[in-house]
């Protein structure tokens, strides 16, 4: 028996099939023709199930989990992602389950990347064996994803955990959503750099002005460059614990690129954190980096599968324990 | 079969028994001796409890809720209501239970006064049949209760839903609580009442400064008290999109003494919601005001006792429908 997955996103496209340990047993991948037409995205994930199926394992597929850039509507089986303009509501889970090679008796389960990735941290990661995790993706965007009493919390439409979106300052700088003051125009790779720059700071020669290139100045000391992450890491810490108040966790995972300047970004988070989660049922939520790296939204999707999303936690058969 | 239900906070301690509709068949109510050393607290709820064991229904009792003031620790069974200074981690649930009258088999329910109102609310009030909501009390301060995925979501120690204390202004005025810009720190009836005076709102001769007062000066056109009602709007829309983003609802319930402002409360409500919660998922929920008053406390206490709190909504047996 395997799990079936696909990981769509801006830059890729990936496909794999699962073992039951959380383990990849054959990939496939390809560029994301992210300006090409609807039907010319939709031939390229056509592509990579076509070389999944052509793999032995194919035969013992038990369910198929879909992760996509949001916005998703697992409602409606649609996706609109940002990156990917010219699908507005495709239905991709109508289109999956058309596929020539996609066994009748199969439903694909759509899930946001975000949650994917908490769904895979949980299964296999960092939260494994947690009841209560917000695992999040600072990166280019901000993302979230949340398990709840031991299950994965998608939310009615699979946007749940949504903490990029949150206003951490209610009259602060307008976001491109439209709301004001999100977690994620402070906290985005994006924004720790542009910050840095506004105040002076200039990368080094030859250098792209990345929040990687920020987080090396601020590693040398740079106090622009440790500003921006400081100011990251507060808005990060607010949002974080604002999840804390309304839902009770007992562990906070990150991953995605910001993720990887390391104690430069969870030093100031888990000192700001202090000052915010300071109600006594608060207090001391542990904040740890990401398990799994590049293949999990592919763990993800696969997991969601197979414990039934939509409506998984209830009556849902559960995952096998993963590897350790 | 009737549920027992204790309801005890710094003004009042009630006790009721709840038929399975939702109806109290008896009632008992003392004045909390609020400053009083913690047995003369305990002595008041033993004459509660003596109170409705008198009742002939009480030989039908099937479980015992006890709603507190907050904050609760419901793994441990312990209690430290801020307004109750003589209890500090006082074992409530283990008093309770060994009160003579209390059958050996009934194990008390313990649950936050907030979290209590959200499970009356979702019992027989406004978020009937509802499957996410926040049901909010706004009055001295600013509570909460959330019902996911049809169950109390009650959290690991009973305080998830704490929307006062999320912080909407990172660098916010400083809360009691210790953190920076928290929704109460705007909009509980004491800061509406605070905003209006700064700004030069005077009340009537003879009238106390209170939020109601600002409420009846907005109505005729005040622009101090309407501006103190608008601010504390915006902060409460900022946070409850962050409670929408983070979880998706399907409906939002506000109670307590300042929702009784009405309109003044809920138009700017509305319209700064519209303004935070924009993305598509989020967009459109409806804000209504709570459907229980006075008793609220007790028949969320027996939801929550008859639902089996903790752990609701895994295999616990459910409620019958609540009356219309």
């Amino acid at each position: 028996m395997v799990y079936g997955a696909l990981d769509i996103g801006g830059t890729k496209i990936a496909g794999a099939l699962i073992d039951s340990g959380g383990r990849l047993v054959a990939r496939s991948q390809c560029a994301t023709p992210a300006q090409g037409s609807a039907e010319e995205l939709m031939a390229a994930v056509d592509a990579v199930l076509d070389d999944l199926a052509a793999s032995p394992e194919w035969a013992g597929l038990s369910c198929l989990g879909v992760g996509c850039a949001g916005p998703v509507d697992t409602a409606a089986g649609t996706v609109a992602p940002v990156n990917i303009p010219s699908w507005r509501g495709f239905p991709l889970v109508d289109r999956v389950r058309a596929h020539a090679r996609v066994p009748d008796g199969i439903r694909p389960v759509l899930v946001g990347d975000a949650v994917a990735m908490a769904a895979a941290e949980h299964w296999t990661g960092a939260a494994r064996g947690v009841d209560n995790a917000l695992c999040m993706v600072v990166s280019t965007g901000v993302g979230g994803g949340l398990v709840l009493n031991g299950s994965l919390h998608a939310g009615g439409s699979g946007n749940a955990g949504h903490i990029g979106h949150i206003s951490v300052e209610q009259n602060g700088p307008l976001c491109p959503c439209g709301a004001r003051g999100c977690v994620e125009r402070f906290a985005s790779g994006t924004a720790i750099a542009a910050h840095a720059l506004e105040s002076g700071w200039v990368p080094p020669a030859g250098a792209a002005p990345t929040a990687a290139a920020v987080a090396a100045a601020a590693r040398e000391g740079d106090t622009r460059a440790l500003a921006a992450y400081d100011r990251a890491a507060r808005a990060l810490a607010a949002g974080i614990a604002a999840t804390i108040a309304l839902v009770e966790l007992d562990l906070v995972v990150i991953g995605g690129g910001v993720a990887q300047a390391g104690e430069t970004l969870f030093g100031p988070l888990r000192r700001h954190l202090d000052g915010y989660a300071v109600l006594d049922f608060a207090r001391g939520v542990p904040v740890v980096p990401a398990r799994l790296a590049l293949d999990a939204g592919l763990i993800g999707a696969a997991a969601a599968a197979a414990t039934g999303l939509p409506g998984a936690g209830r009556g849902a058969p559960g995952l096998p324990a993963g590897r350790p």
